[in-house]
């Protein structure tokens, strides 16, 4: 079994997640940077959560769904669900 | 801001994710080694993630959902709710 941090999520919940983050950052007319300050995670790593390149920790979604004004579950949740 | 490992998860949300982990593991009749061993994680960090001691990742948190059949979604979803 692979190390944690090796290990990949499903292509399915990694791209319903960097589809909602998009999506809802896009409606809050924000940049990538501007996200990141609001929730002081780097431009870069926004970015590579938008591009699906990671293995998130609860941690960081919490930060990134308070700075969107959802829940974890919203953003982990497709949106025409 | 603290590097991702050390950022913690709110205590609300990891205490849902561990009460519905222990919960649906019980239910099913399994120890928290059957668990670990049919998603393949350590017996020891599926203890620490029902004591609410770590900052799962996506990939752990899709491995455990998986191995006690309910959706990620639902293992971050209080129970009542």
């Amino acid at each position: 079994m692979p190390p944690e941090k090796l290990r990949r999520p499903s292509k399915s919940l990694i791209g319903t997640l960097a589809e909602n983050i998009r999506r809802l950052r896009h409606d809050r007319g924000l940049s990538q940077e501007e996200l990141a300050d609001t929730c002081g995670l780097h431009r870069t790593y926004v970015g590579s959560v938008e591009r699906g390149e990671r293995n998130v920790t609860l941690s960081s979604l919490e930060l990134l769904a308070k700075a969107l004004g959802v829940s974890v579950v919203e953003l982990l949740t497709p949106e025409d669900e």
